[in-house]
């Protein structure tokens, strides 16, 4: 991109909705374009490094945060960015955490609420941009599956997931019920446009979308809400789903008329590219244009990366948003 | 200070040498008045989250590194140094880490090198003036008492000091033996001024004195030399030391003739004020001017804070600097 290009960057408020690479994968697209970029994160995560910060410190989850603060980190301050993805290899109790998880711990404790942690995060990486946790309240990801089974919190269904299981979800909620953070809801109301990104289906997206006072607040905004639609089902979670089953489920959780357009891609990997995913019974999701009606309205679009991981590309998500709003 | 004053910063070079909080006094203190400012730091601890840190990763120890960059860094950049000083008091493995050393880690192994590991800590925190590592190897720090036992480990040679030992050390070394970081050295002969820093004397000033060169770059420096000696003396340590004693042990390190100045405090502290550290046995330091030559010159000065530990004022360590160069 061109710095004339930069220099012309639209003021149009744009919010991304997701967790993890999903929501990193939009920012990074949109940042060269939009200058007033709100990420809103998923707080259910509950593995790995985040997953033992919130046990022994009580804090609100750190890892999506702290993805989505490096997308919208400018690249030119050295190893910053790398620095706050780095994990520890080594170290009794170090090894597997990741510097950018206890940086926003140790704000949390100097400031005393983990709000005001991820604006300082967001300061000392110079962010372009704010990242907000959907809720203030700390929830645990509840899913049953279709067999009527009772999976608790996010790691456990991420498990249960990959483990033996054929059939799907049947549905997903939060413990305690939580509320969407003020700032949140105040940026939905104020954004011209709203996206729900790709990624991990219901470890990513949903428990953003379940938190209460989401759908309504999705519903109320008179922004463009697009929704891109993954481009891979993952086996025991969206299992066999087509793109009109993604779009189905998510309106069982915010009802029908919030999204206006959903962005579909129309290529297929590489069988070569694909066979990792095909080894873990993951699907291309098919284009079912046939299953959509007029509203959302569906779009058809190339928005395979060229390479690597079968995922969306950033540029052409930038596209389209431009395109749309 | 009026910022008139601060535009006016000497751009004389000054070396610090030392570790802790002694270093830390005289950055702080010296930093409104002079640009190019370097520390050199002790690489001989081993206690604490540093120890564990060398323990664990073999890497430089941190700790000392992380307080003189803390002086150095401006004082209006919000929270981050506080967030550098931050102590973790929760969490396994955690507790008891400070950040900044953690960072310093996670910088040695994404840049390969605790150098530049430093240097970039430096360039994150902004801090005006250099860190530099008094070795570039880690050495273990040996004292051999009056009663002819050797003590290894810097940490242990504190605990021998503080238990029941009346005595004080004979002699001090490191092994393996080290070699000056060249960097340092270069620092040392190009400098104007040499400080040696008050503070803890066989675990924070002598490991930095008896590293393999100091000697000679002391010897071979146009530079004056500034020894402020400490105000008090520790039990089991610098037991009985009279101003007279510290420049006598120093000089069986480094030699006579290296050291332009010795700065003496006049001023006693209260009884008050002195009563923790008469628990400890500490004792004023007498200033025994009767026992100095003129090579170097004693220097009587009130370089007592006016509060709180009985600690070197950085205010007035800053005046007899400026005074004497």
């Amino acid at each position: 991109m061109d710095k004339a290009f930069q220099k012309e960057r639209s003021d149009k408020k744009i919010v991304a909705i997701g967790g993890g690479t999903g929501v990193f994968t939009v920012l990074t697209g949109l940042k060269d374009y939009f200058k007033n970029l709100t990420a809103i994160v998923t707080m259910a995560d509950d593995g790995g490094s985040t997953g033992i910060l919130r046990a022994e410190f009580g804090i609100l989850p750190p890892g999506d945060i702290r993805r989505a603060l490096i997308a919208l980190a400018p690249a030119n301050q050295g190893l910053l960015s790398e620095l706050f993805n780095y994990r520890f290899q080594e170290g009794t109790g170090l090894a597997g955490h990741s510097f950018g998880n206890l940086m926003i711990t140790a704000l949390e404790r100097l400031t005393g609420n983990f709000e005001k942690a991820v604006e300082e995060a967001g300061r000392i990486l110079s962010v372009q941009g704010r990242v907000l946790p959907v809720t203030l309240t700390p929830p645990m990801l509840l899913a049953q599956l279709d067999d009527g089974r009772v999976i608790r919190g996010e790691t456990n269904i991420s498990v249960a997931r990959t483990a033996s299981w054929a059939g799907g979800i049947k549905r997903a909620w939060l413990e305690p019920k939580v509320s969407l953070n003020p700032k949140a809801e105040k940026a939905i109301l104020e954004a011209q446009c709203v996206i729900l990104s790709p990624g991990d289906f219901y470890t990513s997206l949903i428990p953003n979308l379940i938190v209460d006072g989401m759908k309504e607040a999705l519903k109320k905004t008179k922004a463009t809400v697009i929704y891109f639609i993954n481009i891979t089902a993952k086996y025991g979670e969206t299992t066999g789903f087509k793109a009109s089953d993604f779009l189905k489920t998510i309106e069982k959780y915010i009802g029908t008329g919030a999204i206006d357009y959903v962005i579909i891609n129309k290529t297929k990997p590489s069988l070569t590219r694909f066979k990792s995913y095909i080894d873990q019974k993951a699907e291309f999701v098919e284009p079912d244009l046939e299953n959509f009606n007029s509203k959302p309205t569906p779009i058809l679009a190339d928005l395979l990366r060229l390479s690597g991981l079968i995922r969306h590309d950033p540029e052409k998500i930038a596209k389209v948003v431009k395109m749309l709003i």
